[in-house]
């Protein structure tokens, strides 16, 4: 008898992407052999093996990924290991962290590390834990040379961060969610990101993995779990039970038109500036809209606004200058930058 | 003492689209005008002036329209009148089609009219409703000689449609809502596209219009019913105030950014076929994914595919052709359209 459906989804799921892993590997390694005799990594010694950690919170998802990494890496040319991050936000989380790292020991995973984080306020709670956890992250893979970091993320958590985008209202790149492979040379994977949150539950209760709830996921407080608990069914009551995958697709789709239109714009800077390398309005004016936004987005990243702060109002203002010259003065942007049309260019700089 | 606010607003939003149809009104005329001199509609015989309709169902938002278009075309040269389309769908419909016809002729408008259609089946009973209801106001629009027709649509009416389109998972430009000029020659103006639902109501208790609720706009049997009462509050609950904001300007971007896509892909559709006319494999390999699943689109709807039964799954498998060869066969398509890769070349064609 097979595994259990759901066990086997999460498995072939991660097998999938520690197949890429291997590959890069592999590829990387073949270059970088100077004598010109590659080796296949699987006839490597083990100490060779590229690792793959997991980022495990102690939550289903990511202990069902943790389940699913032990025991793929066992029958593949990879090492596996896990990370578990204590964001001090709650009394008893350095022995939760360390009970999590014990479980995943107890899967097989070698190295284990339980890592303790600071959360500072930035972007408010949720953005500084977020940024706190990455940090750690990035530093675990450092230390232990990992070749790849794998994340939990669910469709619906895809669905959630679609959401969280839309209510951004700041066009098609907030739109596009999670990537599957994402960070510093590709390092973070989310090999369950097609996979619905329900399955992968499933494969924990199949595995009998004993599991803890954050209570942040469920605490009313934060934005996200708002959204699951109560904004996303009520989305679905009215919508139908193919939201979730909706919003998912919506986000690859969004993300490949976003690259797109960020190619154009970038291809076709240097065609709208003059000599001197100044803006020019009436090419500005020829582009399309969305591309024409774009080119000023950049442009204003490039004299120094920071881009978080940038909004869609701010480039739409700054567009006016363009479409809708009727002889107003200097807009003032982010970062102390400044843009005004001067002779028939558009001056942007930082004051 | 001035009209109350929300008067103020719906009226300010009717006159800019009434300027705009009198300046392209002008435009036309002027070009019309063989014998080189052009004259200013405005010092026209009364006649001549261009007529605008509202089209008007006796609820708030196009009622509230109805008197704004009354009140100022008093002031511009322009002709005012309305129709209201009779559904047929609830007993008494041809009555109420009457009455508010009454109510508009009241305010001033001339001519006024309630038309009778027939609602098919044909995709479902709001498409049925919708489709029957723009055949209508097509025809009272050619038969009056309207230079344009008024669509009471608010920003409420928008996030809802984007929400709508969200639900598809069809791309962005499923997410670009309804445009503020649509229809043969921009036939069709929604003046209220910006203002929110509050606002216009407003206007309407403030006004003492009489107006007409709709039950189906809170029957739960439909899904825009259901979205509008359940699914968009608790949005709202979970996200904050802003959403329908920010719902209303992703459609605004996502607009934008499908128009200049589907450009690049019409310029690049010739670039990428060999003499014969073929599409060559390796050249779509090289084009931006977006661009690429556009350009598919098109050929596959060239050769005879319904557009509205072609989903992004269909282009998704026609582009594994692409980049995903394995030696696949060919792929059925909607209108028994087929896709085959052949020596290279990708063989769309009608079987």
């Amino acid at each position: 008898m097979g595994p259990h459906p759901a066990v086997a989804a999460i498995r072939l799921a991660v097998r999938r992407v520690l197949h890429d892993v291997l590959t890069e590997h592999h590829t990387i390694r073949t270059t970088d052999t100077t004598d010109g005799k590659a080796t296949h990594p699987a006839r490597d010694d083990e100490r060779t093996h590229p690792l793959v950690l997991v980022a495990c919170s102690g939550g289903a998802d990511s202990m069902a990924l943790a389940s699913a990494l032990a025991f793929e890496a066992r029958k593949l040319a990879v090492r596996a290991g896990g990370v578990t991050v204590d964001h001090g936000l709650q009394d008893g989380s350095d022995q939760r962290a360390t009970e999590v790292a014990g479980r995943m020991a107890a899967l097989g995973l070698d190295p284990v590390e339980a890592v303790a984080v600071t959360v500072g306020r930035e972007g408010g709670p949720e953005a500084a834990a977020r940024d706190a956890r990455y940090a750690a992250l990035d530093a675990a893979a450092e230390r232990h040379g990992a070749a790849a970091v794998l994340l939990g993320h669910t469709r619906d958590d895809q669905a959630e961060t679609v959401l969280l985008g839309l209510a951004r209202g700041s066009g098609i790149r907030s739109l596009s969610g999670m990537a599957a492979v994402s960070g510093a040379s590709g390092r973070y994977r989310r090999p369950f990101l097609e996979l619905d949150r329900q399955t992968v539950r499933k494969a924990c209760v199949a595995q009998e993995l004993a599991v803890w709830d954050d209570p942040h996921n469920a605490d009313p407080a934060y934005t996200r779990s708002r959204l699951r608990h109560e904004g996303l069914p009520a989305l679905e009551k009215a919508l139908g039970k193919g939201v979730v995958e909706a919003l998912a697709r919506t986000a690859q789709l969004s993300r490949d038109d976003a690259d797109a239109l960020d190619s154009w714009a970038a291809d076709v800077e240097a065609l709208v500036r003059d000599e001197a390398g100044r803006l020019e309005c009436a090419k500005l004016f020829g582009l399309p809209p969305a591309v024409r936004r774009r080119v000023l987005r950049r442009a204003v990243i490039a004299e120094g606004a920071p881009a978080g702060s940038l909004f869609a109002r701010h480039i739409e203002e700054v567009d006016r200058l363009i479409t809708g010259w009727r002889g107003q003065g200097a807009i003032n942007l982010p970062g102390r930058v400044e843009a005004r049309r001067q002779g028939g260019r558009l001056v942007i700089r930082q004051g």
